[in-house]
């Protein structure tokens, strides 16, 4: 926390979206010197408040995952009125990432743990070749897929299991209960947009969740293998982890 | 043109796309080691057929504009077949050029000389902040654009012209007549397209043209003003030269 200056310490959430392609995801590596969003954020406003300053996410999105709506929040020692904030920082920060709102917070506001819903993007080309306007935000994958049965297999994921077979084996985490609200299979022209929402997700879940149900659109997977899947909490059982460009945090919501 | 191998000397024609973000234009420049679209395709030709081969293109696209559909021409002296060529070449780009297709071509044909018409797209985000999915393609302008006269003032540049006043004021071309068939602005959402058709286009006369549009839109200049200004043959008397990220060539058309 930064020192008081005549006692005016004011907590701000903002709301941001980024291009995560050039960034070596959300969270500051300790030891590395790479750019990620948390690290271009809190370099920035140290310039414009003068003071160090800790930002926090709802959500540490992996290297070259992508949001449409990010929370952060930090406090400021800075008297800066609430509605300059945006223009603020999109004048200072770089081009791939953009402040879609500026708001003050109560103290005590955490954008992780205050955090009641989560929706997540995954999105696939299926065209023969890349589209040159979405391939920073889209998988591209051109063998044919069987939608009806990756609706079938989605259907059985949702609700509240222990998601360790669909979560990188590396993540460190008490317990690995999720519950999976909803998941919307949507085709779009030549796209396919798996939109996952829930309390939270564990690490790598949404890309191991979409690279499982793309096995079952090619027939490798059925969809009654899900059960098993889930039931063998062993993460070699399920899908590949599709790569990182496709995954957009979508919305992040509170109460 | 490459030595003949066997004799079998075959012309292609690729239609191609790019981000032009990340390039210094089409064009090779001689003496300046940057990259441009040109230069990459022409190593990586190279590389593919084992012999140094000329990339012709049907429209320099400036630094920073884009392609949806480009079209470009070289001479193969490898039998490579024609359904090939698409993959090979995907796989071996960046991924910011894209081969849409490829066909066998006449010994005569040029891109440039046989094009009969283009059709470029300046597109602008009206948004208060940019959109992280379409920063790259659309340029950020906030100010409230009227509409109406942005159309009627269009309307005046239709047709064949003098468009020295709309030109690059250093570009060396032998004469400034060119022929426009339509204007399109379109608005979707919250992105204002303008689509410009014509057999040709000189050096920066669509992002001229759309600053003296958008001059038009915020008051400044009256649709009534486009024939004197047209008359005058002086890029002083159009408006600003807007930046490139909001232009795409998007199509080459020929016989």
């Amino acid at each position: 926390m930064p020192e008081e200056r005549g006692g005016t310490v004011q907590k701000l959430k903002l709301t941001i979206a980024y291009d995560g392609t050039d960034f070596h995801g959300f969270q500051i590596q300790n030891g590395r010197h790479v750019r990620t969003v948390q690290g271009v954020l809190q370099a920035t406003l140290k310039r414009v408040l003068g003071h160090p300053v800790s930002v926090v996410g709802a959500g540490r999105t992996d290297a070259g995952v992508h949001a449409r709506q990010q929370v952060v929040a930090f406090e400021a020692a800075a008297a800066i009125p609430e509605e300059r904030w945006v223009r603020l920082l999109n004048h200072r920060l770089p081009r791939d990432i953009v402040v879609l709102s500026a708001e003050k917070a109560a103290a005590s506001f955490h954008p992780r743990f205050d955090a009641v819903r989560r929706v997540y993007r995954y999105a696939i080309e299926t065209a023969p070749v890349p589209d040159i306007f979405t391939r920073r935000f889209r998988t591209h994958f051109t063998k044919r897929l069987n939608i009806p049965p990756i609706k079938r297999a989605a259907a059985h994921l949702i609700g509240t299991h222990d998601f360790t077979s669909f979560s990188a084996a590396k993540a460190r985490v008490k317990h690995r209960v999720r519950t999976l609200e909803t998941i919307d299979i949507v085709t779009e022209g030549t796209a396919i947009y798996c939109y996952f929402a829930g309390d939270g997700f564990l690490q790598h879940m949404v890309r191991i969740m979409t690279g499982t149900l793309i096995d079952v659109g090619l027939g490798k997977l059925s969809p009654a293998d899900m059960p098993r899947i889930l039931a063998a909490k062993d993460r070699s059982c399920a899908g590949r982890t599709m790569p990182p460009e496709g995954l957009t945090l979508w919305e992040v919501q509170y109460q």
